[in-house]
């Protein structure tokens, strides 16, 4: 990264799952691998399970084409640096900062992301949930996916939601172990790219419960990708026309809210809460750079 | 706490040991473990090992006492909520916040802590160490404390340094174990408040490897006090005449320096980095003043 002189941040989770945002509308950081995983350290950094760069859709090549559906673009990245395309628990604080940073006003907002322009629903009241429009998940296959974890081997099923998924249903959601290592996931054909895994246990009438080890990150609180693909598997698993429209997907993190529309397109719902704004401190300034900013706080 | 309305904030760390500062000049806040543990989360929070808020000398009552010595206080909370007398790497990041915040030029000033007065030496380069003079560690006993983690018991010694350790002289850093758990230190009645313990391997010349399990905390990188604590029970335990009077102490954070002056008082330096700065999302806002603060990073 170039410096780190006046870069706005907000830090902010959704369900447990948290994100460090850096305002950047000309596009001007450019961030590395090393940049990455040293600002989502959590000791060395101010940590977090990804970061998301905030571009004007204008001012990023991945975006210009959306320029005219968004006016801003999520450039999602995991903790250890690799690019992400799409993020649903992100999306959703992304839609809360570009609110309370005065962008938008509440309502329905445009976001450019990798995956796509996906619609983000915020309400004015800071408490109430954020919804986004994750849009229809796709069954890429291969049908012969497995997942080895803990002591255990089961059929997973590749779900696309403009990231990878392969979702295991399981009867004991302890049975995957610590997930301290990312599970073996075969063929590894189906996944170039690597993929998130999800363990569910179905708990029937529309009421999940999941755990997830994210691609890049490790096993997180919750995921927003991660809940929508949970449902797209327990539907193709069960009697989809019979199915329920509406999900509840319990995370350890907590509680988020799949509607399923007559499609099959998907709105993922849940809190979005910011923690703290405020600017990255320069690795190079020599104190009245920084001063300045923090006086403007005393 | 009752708002966190426009409360400055810095976040940093020495050696991996992080701290979140927060700027209370005149002592409004009320912080209750609640508080602190939600402030020190690692996802839900803004993630640190400790808190150390930042209050006038004539503003707590605490402090008082020291009002003619030191302009600021040092409140320190572990990430438990729980409160601490004395934090040697947060002395040295406080000092560095003091003066990148311009509360003072870069050189020696007085810091109050529950501890007593410290001085603490903050070069103007920020990447060169701060120091901070720690006093003389004390031996409190008894002499039968003992220490048992992993698979492991082991004699330890009682060093006061502002707060309890017990400090254990191992021939293998890998004995201890993970330190998931804390160890065992018996009796009880040597630590009514609990201890942080060290595990301390003596390379010799004054060269010391150090891990350490903090009270209220777990096992963390790096701990001042128990740099000073590891090197009073090195030379409790040796030649003390002979002893060097200054010490290289390696935690896997990173490398710590302890002098001792003839009389065995302490002064502790090493690396102490702001990350950010900024200010807390109030709990209770409704848009206008988190919106205030962020436009003007805009």
């Amino acid at each position: 990264m170039n410096t780190y002189t006046d870069i706005p941040f907000a830090k902010g989770h959704g369900t447990g799952n948290d994100f460090l945002i850096l305002d950047d509308p000309h596009g001007r950081l450019r961030l590395n691998t090393a940049d990455v995983t040293r600002l989502c350290s959590r000791r060395e950094g101010l940590g977090a399970d990804g970061l998301l760069r905030l571009v004007r859709t204008t001012a990023h090549p991945d975006a210009s084409t959306m320029s005219r559906q968004a006016e801003w673009f999520m450039d999602y990245r995991n903790a250890d640096g690799s690019e992400g395309s799409m993020c649903g628990n992100g999306a959703r604080l992304v839609g809360r900062y570009l609110v309370v940073a005065g962008h938008y006003r509440p309502g329905r907002l445009a976001l450019a992301t990798r995956a796509g322009v996906r619609d983000v629903h915020v309400p004015a009241d800071p408490d109430a949930d954020v919804s986004v429009a994750m849009g229809r998940p796709t069954l890429p296959g291969p049908a012969d996916i497995t997942v080895t974890a803990g002591e255990g081997c089961w059929p997973a099923l590749h779900v696309d939601v403009g990231n990878p998924h392969a979702v295991v249903v399981v009867d004991d959601l302890a049975h995957p172990g610590t997930l301290g290592d990312a599970p073996a996931v075969a063929p590894a054909s189906a996944y170039p790219h690597g993929t998130t895994v999800e363990f569910v246990h179905d708990l029937g009438s529309g009421h999940l419960v999941v755990r997830v080890h994210e691609r890049g990150v490790g096993e997180t609180p919750s995921c927003g990708t991660g809940a929508c693909a949970a449902v797209a598997a327990v539907r193709h698993h069960g009697p989809q026309s019979a199915g329920p429209s509406c999900y509840a997907v319990d995370f350890p993190g907590g509680r988020l809210r799949v509607d399923v529309d007559a499609h099959g397109s998907m709105t993922l719902s849940g809190p979005a809460h910011l923690t703290a704004l405020g600017t990255l401190v320069p690795r190079d300034v020599r104190g009245s750079g920084i001063a300045r900013t923090a006086a403007a706080h005393a």
